[in-house]
């Protein structure tokens, strides 16, 4: 069903979106200074591992962000269905409980975040609680649209034929969206900004992609995206700021979940889940670089962010462990590592010490120590350029 | 509009809800006690101020309760929809937006409710944070409803007519209606099991008359409520099994935020928030008692709670301030309350000891001192009573 382009209808929704963003940047900028205090008084704070001084620096302030994000879409709400309200005739509502779905996962995967941030849940609720948060959307989406159709792309369409009815299955991929793209921000983490830097590129990239395909006939999708992209971007902007190297506030895990959930939530309601995870290729990589420390393969530490050496800047951090202690496959990935030179190996009789996967760590090996500010910057970079 | 009862339509939803209800309330009472360790390492605990000894007692555990009955309604939500799936026809678009922003709010205001509870908020938050929670409900309200139309009770139609639209008052009169139920609770507590058990009288008298309701025109009005407050009362009874005298947890002000935005919501969407104030009478007394204390015309300590005396059992508790202290309007108000027997006040030169002006204090000074479990039930019966 093609709809023309109507500008009134596809500018002045964005235009007020732009304003409103615009504003609770300059809201939320304000705001995080005067609640550092509050932060770390109610022992909500964490101590910087790769600085010389341990200062307390106030944990979680995703949540507040989170809030602002979410108050600027509640006012929001009624803009895209001004010109309905005067004539009584179909009012979208179709469109209305799309909006109103997203901002439900949302708001729950905030209030899950920052529970796991306050009460510090384990490993196995990373996975169950944006799988909770990303229930009501989905059920909505089957009661409302349950379009489970997929087009097939070209190179496969010889023996899959031209689309494929997914059915419960999609219902399966949507919700391992939700629980990649909140953990894909979470584990590649570790160095000041990086988390919101990341989220900010990737939610640039998105807001570019839909602006170009706003002139195209799903534009509608792409309109709605956009209304999630710029309030993100804006509030996220205003964490970086306080974010950025040196830190004086930590986003949490609250903030990778709240990120993440947006991120899969335009993804599934735009209907471009596709094109969206090539802008996660970094975190792709990165977690398929995690793969044999995050199951346990090879050893992990409890953190495997980079550590700073006596010159103040950050080198790779390591595992020691020994020969033994890793199976057949452990061994197996060692060797393929150090023959392609994935990882920086040292033997020393039977004790192996070899770095934390993680691309953080993978580029201190090949590009030598550097600076907190300049890594994040190199990671941001790479970003971008993919 | 009148819509006969499909018993179909109307019971069959109602009884998965109850099902569903049953099997939350069995899942809630195993998961409370596996969560009270995380919550006092996490630094969510208080002290029981009542108790000789002085235990940890973990704080907050709305944050549970509101999360299993969010969940409880987020696997419910295509119920009510099962029999449009398989007709294509007019899917009730309208219904499941109504369904949709509950949970919005109902979710934003339980995160507030924890934020709260874990940094401490200051008391112009109270006010602050149902206002912004109710910011959906009223926005989707206005976009898809907008009935702003008041039918006016018979004896004042002689002046004011059979109705009355009051436009954007009606939307002051809902924000408030949000910030009056939470705080109402809120504020009518400090025994154990209070908070739990007023709003467990509250949500079975909604329910009783939804049920009455039921066979009448609006029927799908209160059935819709019914749906909030079976999970509700479920979850709630649940906690109340711990928060009982004596408390094993404490609800935390989550939780009275969250039971009381579940009935501000109910009573919007269901149009009979005026019935429901009936239901919160002991809360409307115990506010207007209050307001001396609450707007400081006479000074008002950090707790107004009972106190324990030397034989185990409770006694009201005082509040201490000179004669020249208070204005005159604060010196009008001790003579009323002192000509009709108000509040127990005993003057020493110029130094006055005034109970706390809270319905519980109020009732101790009438009936003597009690023990702790016996006072929540004279509370509760006099809730049940009126």
């Amino acid at each position: 069903m093609k709809q023309l382009l109507d500008p009134w209808q596809a500018w002045l929704p964005l235009l007020v979106n732009f304003v409103l963003s615009v504003m609770f940047y300059s809201f939320t900028v304000r705001l995080i200074p005067k609640l550092t205090k509050m932060f770390v008084d109610a022992n909500l704070f964490g101590e910087d591992l790769n600085k010389k001084t341990r200062e307390k620096v106030p944990e979680a302030f995703g949540v507040v962000t989170g809030c602002m994000f979410l108050i600027a879409l509640f006012l929001f709400i009624p803009v895209p269905f001004g010109h309905f309200l005067f004539q009584n005739s179909d009012f979208p509502h179709h469109e209305l409980v799309k909006l109103v779905s997203a901002l439900v996962s949302i708001c729950c995967m905030l209030l899950l975040g920052f529970a796991d941030d306050v009460l510090n849940l384990r490993w196995r609720h990373k996975l169950l609680l944006p799988t909770i948060a990303s229930l009501p959307l989905l059920m909505v989406y089957y009661v409302s649209f349950n379009v489970t159709t997929i087009i097939i792309p070209k190179p496969f369409r010889f023996w899959l034929g031209y689309s494929v009815n997914l059915g419960m299955l999609y219902y399966v991929y949507m919700g391992m969206l939700a629980v990649f793209c909140t953990n894909a921000i979470n584990i590649l983490a570790g160095v000041n900004g990086l988390e919101a830097g990341q989220s900010l590129v990737i939610a640039a990239s998105i807001m570019l992609f839909n602006l170009c395909e706003l002139s195209g006939d799903l534009w509608q999708a792409h309109q709605f995206s956009l209304y999630f992209m710029m309030p993100f971007i804006a509030t996220t902007l205003a964490l970086l700021k306080f974010n950025w190297y040196p830190s004086k506030v930590f986003v949490g895990d609250t903030f990778c979940y709240f990120a993440g959930m947006t991120f899969a939530v335009v993804g599934i309601l735009g209907h471009f889940s596709k094109t969206m995870l090539l802008f996660f290729i970094p975190q792709i990589i990165n977690f398929l670089y995690s793969v044999p420390q995050l199951f346990h393969i090879i050893p992990c530490p409890r953190h495997r962010m980079p550590r700073l050496n006596k010159f103040g800047l950050l080198e790779a951090s390591v595992t020691y462990f020994s020969f033994e202690e890793i199976g057949t496959l452990g061994r197996f990935i060692l060797r393929i590592c150090s023959s392609f030179g994935l990882a920086r190996i040292k033997q020393d009789g039977k004790m192996v010490e070899m770095n934390n996967l993680t691309l953080i760590n993978f580029l201190l090996i090949k590009f030598g120590p550097v600076h907190e500010a300049n890594l994040t910057t190199i990671l941001l970079y790479i970003q971008v350029r993919l």
